[in-house]
């Protein structure tokens, strides 16, 4: 060992990994996140880490995010591998997905999806290579009910409320409302207005009004009037009538509006302000089509979004000759995670899972510390025995340092009594493990 | 829509996928192993997708295997994601992960992981390039106790025992038995025997008779001892006396029998022929120095492992100069999930988690339904409401498909008794949402 060369290992920017004591509170979120999407009927959906290429870049649009594979060494003429990427995000696989299994699916089809996505991306703060994301959708042919646009925000805000996260805010607002206000000004190019005004909270005001002037040639009422829209905000669908003020007649509005009222009205039962309509999201997507979804931390508005989603009439036109328009929210784990972790706001968990470690009073009592253990076990603790008879002290220590709750010792001879010790108390009392429960 | 060009999407070979009502099959299988190492005290632990190449390619084994990563479009001179592999396995990954976070772990270190990893090989029965690993594996400085040899086959065995698999078997043996063997027959490369004979079961007799006496230079007796110790088998320790009746003598031999034993007769509660020592499996891997483990189907032992493992006197010797010898155990999901999907011989699961699906007996009544749905979900039911106010012979049409257990009734007006039904059995009855319990 000693003559050889140590490749000294080191993190890979941008693949976060943890520590066993902070791994078990992910663990404690992932298991929240599948309760609560599972709560409301949404089935579990896998799919390959990998898609073919001509797959994932059929929309075109991240094709500079997309990581290619490449054999190692790869045999010459063989390029079979070289037409696959990993996945960029989850929504291309759920159209790949529905698409390629159409005829075995139940529609509306309700599935959840909680993995890794890969972007090539040069990393900076909030911004991964690997990461994972919790996705929600509801696809269905032809037609999917304006009641799951309230639903999924619902869940999502369900799903956040029970992690320990600092306050956040889910804001809702509808790609027609925008669109039809802008074409009731007789606006030519609706979907570029959208893109220039999904920049407001990284350029501001006077970035979309030059944008908006030079660019896209908008006249001084127009402008005045898309910025004025983009600074409607508030708790509930009273912000129709915020917009209607705005004096600007489009059927398309008039639809949006109804849409986003009946959403706002849908959710008016959850705590004032975790729901909010803004105006000023648009979510630069260009296949977003209705409903829009967007949440942030309060305190820290221009780390980005930690949740989004949306309503898009056409999921896989690009796969299938079918109309399959959907809804999704996705839930954004390793922004949010990663960030609480770096800042020192996740209370890491027990670096295991033992409930009550066995110490071994000898080495001939072994065997009477092993059936102990297997008793725990039976009865759902989990349990693990301590590795050798050191002396006592130090069997402790083990078990304060992995943080377990109960340290077990079984009798130095039969007929004794078992003990058990509650290391947080440091009480310590005869107990029989065929019958012993946590002390509440 | 019409207009556009379809890309038909297709499976990628090597890739598996599985439609709803097997993922919930698997999600079910992945629970049980994770329960399993918990209830041991294992700790989770995830790895990034990727390592870099060179711990990777430290042990310079697979190579040939290995997929590197690249941006589709980088740019010119940035090579950052070229040094960028994706994990073969599980093993690479720990090795360097308690090496590079010594510091912070506590050791005997007692970790599962459950992750997928990749392989750029040719596709093949029983082959995949993506597929999911369970590894549990327990590390310590400089010397780990033996009991946990007798461990973790035992963890394996109620892991496999919980899954509705075909018959296996776990077979057990030790590399000082074989290495010390040789050693005892004169022989000066007793590892290429080792490798020689990890082929009898591809090969069989004749084929490691030839490469023992033409390729390795044995003689006659030398491979007929060779051959005879391959032969034994047996389900407890008395396999001992049958290779002491060979008459080799090796203090290595003598410490590799003590230590076979001592693992039989620690799993000697386990049902029998569950756990049997064969001498013949070597596994062909240059790092197991002393226990090493293998389990096949008993209905195709052509198959290969679906579980294998062993002991490591130097886990991370590449990484770290510090001894961290190891024992390490993996269970191959997909080997097993996927062969056995492929010959139907898993029964599908519901295609969702729903318990009980809300009926809409009208547009106006949907508020009610909405409300006994949250109560419902209050009280820990998983529930989702029907999209529409169909038909009820709809609405039931679409939880028999989906297999949804019971569909709940709100009345057509307040006042009047909620009604449920019992899919499997056709019954229904009165039922209040917030007293309602699944019939037992």
């Amino acid at each position: 060992m000693s003559d050889q060369r140590v490749i000294r290992p080191t993190p890979i920017s941008g693949f976060p990994e943890w520590l066993p004591e902070i791994r078990s509170v992910e663990q404690r979120w992932l298991d929240h996140i599948r309760a609560g999407f599972e709560r409301y009927g949404f089935a579990s959906v896998e799919t390959p880490s990998v898609e073919n290429l001509d797959v994932l870049l059929a929309k075109g649009e991240t094709s500079q995010e997309v990581y290619t594979l490449h054999r190692l060494q790869a045999d010459s003429g063989d390029d079979s591998d070289a037409k696959l990427g990993l996945r960029f995000d989850l929504t291309v696989p759920l159209a790949r997905y529905v698409a390629q299994h159409f005829n075995d699916l139940v529609f509306p089809f309700k599935r959840y999806q909680i993995q890794r996505v890969w972007r090539g991306e040069r990393p900076q703060e909030g911004r991964y290579r690997e990461f994972t994301q919790c996705d929600i959708d509801v696809i269905n042919v032809d037609q999917v009910p304006l009641h799951f646009d309230a639903e999924l925000p619902r869940i999502a805000h369900e799903v956040l409320s029970g992690l320990d996260i600092p306050a956040w805010t889910i804001s809702i607002n509808n790609r027609k409302v925008l669109q039809g206000c802008y074409e009731g000004l007789g606006i030519g190019e609706p979907l570029a207005v959208i893109r220039a005004v999904d920049k407001l909270h990284k350029i501001g005001e006077d970035g979309v009004r030059d944008i908006l002037t030079s660019e896209l040639g908008l006249t001084e009422e127009q402008v005045k009037v898309c910025l004025e829209l983009a600074r409607i905000k508030g708790a509930d669908s009273s912000i129709v009538d915020d917009v209607r003020r705005l004096g600007v007649q489009s059927d398309l509005l008039t639809q949006g509006l109804d849409e986003l009222a009946f959403v706002l009205d849908s959710l008016s039962d959850l705590p004032s302000g975790s729901v909010v309509a803004d105006l000023s999201i648009a979510r630069g997507l260009d296949y977003y089509t209705g409903t829009v979804y967007e949440a942030g931390f309060d305190d820290d508005p221009g780390y980005g979004s930690i949740c989004a989603g949306g309503r898009y009439e056409d999921l896989a036109g690009q796969f299938i000759r079918r109309n399959l328009p959907g809804v999704g929210i996705s839930i954004g784990l390793t922004r949010i995670f990663a960030k609480l972790v770096a800042e020192g706001r996740v209370e890491g968990g027990r670096s295991c899972p033992t409930d009550v470690m066995v110490a071994v009073p000898a080495a001939d009592r072994r065997d009477e510390a092993l059936r102990t253990a297997t008793t725990l076990r039976e009865r759902g603790f989990n349990t693990e025995v301590f590795h050798q008879a050191s002396r006592i002290g130090k069997q402790i220590q083990y078990a304060s340092r992995k943080g377990i709750p109960f340290v077990w010792f079984p009798p130095f001879e039969d007929g004794k009594p078992h003990e058990v010790k509650d290391m947080a108390t440091g009480e310590q009392g005869d107990a029989d493990p065929a019958t012993w429960t946590r002390p509440v």
